[in-house]
């Protein structure tokens, strides 16, 4: 078949770049050789089809070639607009789509069913600063720091195990069953958090985002049993505000765990065993709380998260919820704002209607201007689809940011070996095309949380801890270098190792800290965190060699340039097509003078990070003049 | 069949009673109708069989029946002689032996392989009186008190796991596959036991049996890690000194648990896990521990305790672990008894060799004249065979007491209405005259331990708590009241319940404890430890109605007598053969004046202990001149 070509991520093809709001224009274009018609097909949000019928011109100096091109409207609508084209060519009809991986960019020629390219249409919408040029830290408190006197644990619970020694691997104590018969607990609490802020501070974290701390019978705490109360082994109120009050005095902020899709079955709302004084919706169906939960057999039969019997799922839109959570004056969601807490992460969005997500955004913002919503999806957020729906995540009036799961799965899958790094540059760009630019720059961008295995462990699997060491330094000099939030699971900077849950949550090592690995942490932190380029700067990727990611930031006159060679016995040579002119080496601190189209050395494994002094051409920074 | 009759617990039948020496003479008779010829058929210690034609004599005023007796000599080896006769009646050859149940007492005719009565032959051996006329309170230290100021727990092992609360239920940590993954602790020690001496003290206790305080990884520490360290959890060497020194002011001896026929696989001597400085038998053929082992296949496959691989059996007569348990001056028995022990009960007598006992016992007494060597029997300890042989526990050179494991079953056997009185006194009887009279003195009488079900929870079974606590109460002073050493497994008399193992280790609950029943241990112990008759006195049953044992005990002028009624609902009238007097009933401290032959009514689930204060016929006391 003949040349025929449509690039979404290239501005000739369609403009402008990637996400559009509402109410704007974008022109599509398709070019290719003796085509006679192309119709542009649309799917808009409304579900409307529509087929254009596009304009035919002749490409300069191509006598053969022919470029279509139209000029749609977004409307008032937000959503995804999906589309494809039509092509007649010698008499023949066939069709062009988006590629098969749905990643964007070059897409490919189908007989029929072609798949489309997507537009995400939005409103604008802002993240606050403070998050989307921060640096989040994420601390499941009971592993953290134990801040009492003597690392005595304060209201312990009953039958359950404290891990003798803060060393001890963690485990879960089960039945047969696979049912968990008592919960293990280490006793880091929120004094613990107080007294380690310095520690956080100095690292240049600005942002902490807490697993749950709500009371709950377990030790991960996603069985609420009171949304209004800290659990008694972290502390109390005073504590919490403590904790905000001292914390903002570093520039931290607090965001917290909301898990509202259910509640813990031993609960003031469930009750199911009657430890709380309550009328829970278990012990009677005259319990305020009835409502919330959905029973088939009253009452020992109910909806659960994951057919966990101690999480029985809510109906988040019944009113009483909605006021609970949301709504009310001194609702979970006030309470805790006005106590310190700057925003939420939204456990399981995908569990949670569009409806609450939206409604607990309003009152969130209504609350405080600048606080942040981030929700917890595995996928691309911005086409996710769960229980047989289109998600509605990032057109303005829901999340923030989302949990980047894809980021950490494309950087593991570049660093092992199973993507090359063109595939990575194409997922990145499918993200940074799919999602609206604040959302893009407001992405949690983590390597591990408490629910996935260690980065460090990931990295170890069949293959020496130096090496592993190696490949995480590349990982987090990507981290910190690409737009995003940069995010920490507590110990990764320190190398805790940790396979799956619940190996993943073993302790913070004090006095045990892996300074190596937390050397570099520091440095790229630094160099993130005095870098407005690297916070806020455009991002252009360079094609190289397929062990190497080399792209670039820019911003005003600033240039950064990341370059990493995934290959651990190898240098590469790579030339970049960038300004002529001298550049520091932000980790050797040393002064590199190269060329436009100029042939680098990377070494094996090695990290270049090149920040431009002086530009030679245009001389920009006015120094060599 | 006509009349025939041995009953080798009437001593017209057998004298001298039970259990004699060496080199004594014993008096056998039969007698019966219209019998031709009687055989006494013998087989002694050594193996020697040997039939006796017996002396046939006329009965005075009886003119069919005749009375055959022979008279033997037990002979210097000890051991069992057994015997049954043989009897020629109408020309007919039939036998006579014991009952079905081994029992002695009524025997039984049989046409062919008659079971034997049993004599036991033994050489004089003394309990010490301290031990013998004392009080044991056994603790298992983990769930006794925490001695040290907030209840800090000193020392925790690695990867194990603290119960959060004192009052947590105890359970296992176990793999799917059965065994242990981690061990579990509550955290109380020595000092927690020298805190609590006054406590002892004022309940009455002598002396203190400790489950095994030696360092070891399980919480139940029968896998020996250091047979010379204290566990440090528990405490070290200083503590265990001040330990003795303050028992002994208060008149409380020590008794150790001597765990020898194995030891732990993570100890000095095995060092499976390398966790010890030593050369291990795992380790290293070359190990100076090597052949306390028996390896299989070197080194994963060994012997080991029950199939538990963390308890490595020992061969117990290896010369060098007979130095190290027994013979060095700084042995393990020598070590600890240096320090201030006074005696050991040896775990699972059964897996230890005779000759390992005997050495044993030698080398104790030549370390304390006084101390007490007590064997874990759970069977009737004169006759038990284990592995093929019959073993040899009570004839002198070896334990001076068992854990009366039989005795416990009775009590239980018949307060739940399995075994009517009659029965109880048989099984008591039979131990009364298989056991040497200063073993069956210093029989260790419990109603629980470590390895059985909490005596409540046995009684609690479809029962309420208020009529198993009635059941407990007869239990107890049916212990305090017969002959053999009482025993209380800590928390017993206050109340607590457990199951089976782990569940009957719960903790010692310091300030909830049940007092209703504390104070009637408190005041059957008082009973018992102010009565030389309780303590020293003989003994003998009454026949009574089948929910009814009664039985008095007696020593010089003294006199008491104990009648108690199994049954929850109805009175029983029963009548004893007594002396004609005043009693003083000692639980209600009423006196009661009885005439020989009287009538006592006993209420249900009621308790009689009467004490004779004044003799009317004889007037021994010379109050009542």
């Amino acid at each position: 078949m003949s040349y025929i070509m449509h690039d979404s991520q290239n501005t000739w093809f369609r403009n402008p770049f990637g996400a559009v709001e509402t109410g704007r224009d974008i022109t599509l274009k398709i070019e290719g050789d003796d085509i006679d018609e192309a119709y542009l097909n649309l799917i808009y949000p409304s579900g409307e089809n529509r087929s254009v019928r596009m304009n035919k011109e002749q490409k300069v100096q191509y006598p053969n070639t022919f470029v279509f091109s139209t000029t749609i409207n977004t409307g008032d609508r937000r959503g995804l607009i999906f589309y494809s084209f039509t092509i007649k060519q010698y008499g023949r009809v066939f069709f062009y789509g988006n590629n098969q991986e749905f990643l964007g960019g070059e897409g490919k020629i189908y007989n029929n069913n072609p798949i489309s390219y997507q537009i995400t249409v939005y409103r604008e919408c802002e993240s606050p600063k403070w998050y989307k040029e921060g640096i989040v830290y994420q601390i499941f408190v009971d592993r953290f720091f134990n801040g009492n006197e003597c690392c005595k644990i304060e209201n312990p619970k009953s039958n359950s195990f404290i891990y003798a020694r803060w060393d001890d691997r963690p485990m879960y104590i089960k039945n047969n069953d696979g049912s968990i018969v008592r919960w293990d607990f280490y006793g880091g609490n929120l004094l613990g958090v107080i007294k380690k802020l310095g520690y956080l501070h100095e690292l240049g974290v600005t942002a902490i985002y807490f697993n749950p701390i709500f009371e709950a019978s377990s030790s991960h705490r996603y069985d609420t049993g009171d949304y209004k109360k800290i659990d008694p082994m972290f502390g109390d109120e005073d504590i919490f505000k403590k904790l905000c009050v001292e914390a903002e005095k570093l520039g931290i902020h607090i965001i917290l765990d909301g898990v509202f899709s259910h509640t813990g079955s031993d609960s003031i709302y469930f009750n199911k065993y009657g430890n709380y004084d309550s009328v829970g919706a278990y012990q009677s169906k005259e319990s305020p709380y009835y409502e919330w939960y959905q029973f088939s057999y009253y009452p020992d039969k109910y909806e659960c998260w994951w057919g966990i019997g101690n999480q029985p799922n809510v109906n988040e839109l019944v009113p009483s919820y909605l006021d609970y959570i949301i709504y009310d004056k001194d609702s979970v969601i006030n309470k805790w704002m006005n106590l310190g807490a700057d925003g939420w992460r939204l456990d399981v969005a995908d569990e949670l209607p569009d409806k609450f997500i939206k409604e607990l955004k309003k009152e969130m913002k209504k609350n405080k201007k600048d606080s942040v919503l981030i929700g917890e999806v595995w996928e691309d957020a911005s086409n996710k689809v769960s229980y047989g729906s289109r998600r509605e995540y990032l057109y303005g009036d829901e999340l923030d940011s989302t949990m980047n799961y894809p980021f950490r799965d494309d950087v593991i899958g570049f660093l092992l070996g199973n993507i090359d790094s063109r595939m990575f540059i194409r997922k990145m760009m499918s993200l940074k095309e799919n999602y609206p630019r604040e959302n893009f720059y407001s992405m949690m961008n983590m390597l591990g949380t408490h629910d996935t295995e260690r980065i460090l462990t990931v990295f170890e699997n069949n293959r020496s801890r130096q090496d592993a060491v190696k490949l995480l330094k590349i990982a987090v000099a990507i981290q910190m270098t690409l737009p995003g939030v940069p995010h920490i699971y507590y110990g990764d900077e320190v190398g805790v190792t940790g396979g799956k849950d619940p190996d993943n949550r073993s302790t913070y090592p004090w006095g045990k800290e892996d300074n190596d690995i937390l050397s570099h942490y520091k440095k790229m932190l630094r160099i993130r965190t005095r870098s407005t380029c690297l916070k806020k700067g455009e991002l252009r990727f360079y094609g190289t060699d397929y062990d190497v990611i080399a792209f670039e930031r820019y911003y005003k006159n600033e240039k950064v340039i990341t370059v990493v060679n995934r290959n651990l016995s190898s240098s590469k040579n790579i030339t970049l097509d960038i300004l002529e002119g001298e550049y520091e080496n932000m980790l050797t601190e040393k002064k590199e003078v190269l060329d436009s189209k100029t042939s680098i050395k990377v070494g094996p494994a090695e990290i270049k990070i090149l920040k431009l002094l002086i530009d030679k051409r245009i001389n920009i920074l006015g120094i060599n003049s």
